[in-house]
């Protein structure tokens, strides 16, 4: 396994091995890996010759005030699990690298990123657009694979890659959880015990949506009543949003007739988590 | 010469290429084809195997009530002028593949786009780089090749590319005049005779600021004063905007110091103009 530094570097690999006639598979990550990026890896070793896994933690996408420095940090651990994963590059760039002095340049989603955690953090998907666009372009691959745990992500970043005609596959894998439901998070690792058991509501409440789903509820406000009632009163959680919405637009949907994700952001403590459920599908808890 | 109409026949045709070890160059223009693009031409046929010109009046960067549905258009002239240049292929893409429903995705240079036309032309330049960064993904070239003419849309462009860490070579090639010294553009077609005339002061503009450089003058003020004096008066004439600017930010300069630009826009009668000189060049009109 190579562990590549520079951009320049990277691009120059990647063209080199596409001109080789190989296919490249990646996995863009912020590190501090977990079985849900190990997923996604070993994915990403089926669909291309090449499989390069990004380590980097994008300042852009964090906003004043959020956990950019705090956030969980350790590239040897990472890569031991990389390689024993069969990934064949680790590139994890420097700030200054992929941010020179000057640095100007944004690429906006920009209604698919309103929505949710839009709401919330304001600037976060401009700065995740920009950084997976600047990505794809460095280490150039056919397919990009992302975990559906973080849903409006995988929805703007599949409108962006097909409104900028970006000729890169983009493949969503389903979130991985916790023998108890709990959905992997590298800021998991930010839970005290008590906590960590107050979360696994996150994952109870989407049972709850999903029996409601199966008996016939399709009134998105009556799923988010009792999703909300299942929430409210829980020492340690606190809910940012709770919301359905179309799958596509990431618009509210009232009515469940088209495909609709229930999306939800909580904070624990101090820690900010979030979940979803697409209806219909089977969630495996 | 082939004349593809697709985004997605464009991009697999260039893909083909690329796997062949073959060279791009890419001239993107917006048609109704004049010598200097013909000019940008000739040099793209020297830096590549596979010459594509790109044919599209972009909507996005037009404001509203500028001349989006005037703007010239001739596309059997343009492929005749094309085809003989050495063109190999011509790719003209309608609205609705390059814009279809819902798209929502826009790239924004945020610093060197707000002086100069950036002060009139509210959304111009995130039209501009929207449309460079889909082209560029369609057509995949090693080489693009714009004119200096458009000094700023140059500068866009190249930040742009080095921010995103595109991997294509930007070349900018020197303004092309008429045999009196008018920059050629396609909006020149829209001067009556004696706006024609008029529109001789933008170049002579310039040639008194070289003098005035070569003789030493280096206070930005005092070459700026000059310039509007010289257009102040004239039947026809509307002074937009005269500034003297660092090349590479595109900030105002008092000094001329550094590498420093001249640039302007005028309205001669409804038709806008732009020209500019960059000190220390030699102006050949």
């Amino acid at each position: 396994m190579r562990i590549i530094q520079s951009a320049r570097e990277m691009q120059e690999f990647s063209e080199k091995i596409r001109n080789g006639g190989k296919k490249i598979s990646f996995v863009p990550t912020m590190g501090y890996l977990h079985e849900g990026h190990l997923h996604l890896m070993r994915e990403g070793g089926k669909r291309g010759e090449c499989l390069v896994v990004s380590i980097y933690v994008n300042p852009t996408q964090f906003g004043a005030g959020e956990d950019f420095e705090r956030y969980p940090r350790d590239l040897e651990r990472d890569s031991q699990m990389a390689e024993s994963t069969g990934v064949d590059v680790i590139f994890c760039p420097t700030n200054s690298d992929m941010y020179p002095a000057h640095y100007q340049t944004f690429v906006n989603v920009e209604e698919v990123t309103q929505n949710l955690c839009g709401l919330s953090r304001s600037g976060h998907f401009r700065g995740v657009a920009t950084v997976c666009c600047k990505l794809f372009h460095i280490v150039k691959p056919h397919t990009a694979i992302f975990g559906k745990k973080d849903f409006q992500q995988l929805v703007a970043i599949r409108r962006m890659v097909e409104d900028l005609n970006m000729d890169i596959k983009i493949v969503g894998m389903p979130t991985v959880r916790e023998a108890d439901g709990l959905a992997m998070s590298s800021r998991n690792a930010y839970l005290k015990e008590d906590e960590r058991t107050a979360a696994l509501n996150l994952s109870r409440s989407l049972l709850l949506a999903q029996k409601l789903f199966n008996d016939g509820q399709r009134d998105a406000a009556e799923i988010l009543k009792a999703v909300t009632e299942n929430l409210k009163g829980i020492p340690l959680l606190r809910l940012e949003y709770a919301k359905i919405c179309d799958t596509e637009t990431l618009k509210d949907l009232p009515h469940l007739g088209k495909e609709a994700v229930l999306a939800m952001a909580v904070y624990v403590g101090k820690t900010r988590l979030i979940d979803n459920y697409v209806f219909g599908e089977a969630l495996e808890i």
